[in-house]
């Protein structure tokens, strides 16, 4: 490859913008400059928040597979709970999600949800 | 272009931090690495609901136009309301403001804002 | 340095991702693509705003340095507030420890943190 065809590429794969999953509001899933970013909540937000919570880490799994990406190279989840006594719970299974000597930038506070969402994820992830 | 050149443009393109709109406590948009983010709430912020979303995605538009990019290129929103009950308000705005196909990663929670602020978006666009 | 190796030095600078203090629930920092991500809290999470915020600002200057980076180079914090009463102390702060015309974006929010704790702030910084 020469000069000009790499400067082609790292221009295109830099700027070029990819989506997910798009519909009328949102799209499941944008990626860009090699960083997925994406939001999660429970298929099942009537379910209780150990089940939520346990939805939600499945479906990140789900994505990461779809991205070709995997948990090791999850960047920074910013996670909302419904309520903040709910932390333990969420605690127990985000800590037997985690890779060990993977773990990803994270912050977590209570913020009103949606309906009866207990739980939601902003997730960010190499995929390059 | 030879290859000693292009790296130093690439990682002079890389590491460089523009601003826009620069006061002592934020800047209005910071721009690095092809990502351009900012924060956005009404002008007039003692307006109503359908007011302050108004303002808020014309300023965006406003924004875009400046940085010479697009709604296309929108890559996430994080929106903040001071209350979910406004939720409907904010979707039939934004269901219009959304460019068919090119919708970008959203989340919605309810958090307290500044005064009589309804509603408040972290914008994250790309502009390479 | 010919092309292919330039290429792969890109790549691998692009793809790495670099880790400081990674612990069973998560990394105190996480860096990829040029840019540093982390959450700070005050290490004393019982003593009062002003000793939290003056703590965080000092956590992110130690933070920083360690990533041989500066105030000059954050590109975005994201406040939260237990209590939005608390923005003038958080601001007075604030406005001192930012470098004149090198403002980041910023917003800031209410939302429930855990324990005692006043302020959270999610901080971006560019490391290339």
């Amino acid at each position: 490859m020469n000069v000009l065809n790499f400067q082609r590429e790292v221009r295109s794969k830099m700027s070029e913008i990819r989506r997910i999953g798009t519909g009328a509001r949102w799209s499941d899933v944008v990626i860009h400059a090699g960083v997925a970013r994406w939001v999660e909540v429970a298929e099942d937000g009537k379910s209780d928040t150990t089940e939520q919570v346990r939805q939600v880490l499945a479906q990140i799994d789900t994505t990461l597979a779809e991205l070709g990406t995997s948990r090791e190279r999850v960047l920074q989840v910013m996670i909302y709970l419904a309520d903040l006594a709910d932390a333990p719970t969420l605690n127990r299974l985000w800590d037997f999600w985690v890779v060990p000597g993977q773990a990803p930038s994270r912050a977590c506070v209570q913020a009103g949800l949606s309906g009866t969402l207990k739980v939601e994820m902003l997730v960010m992830a190499a995929v390059d």
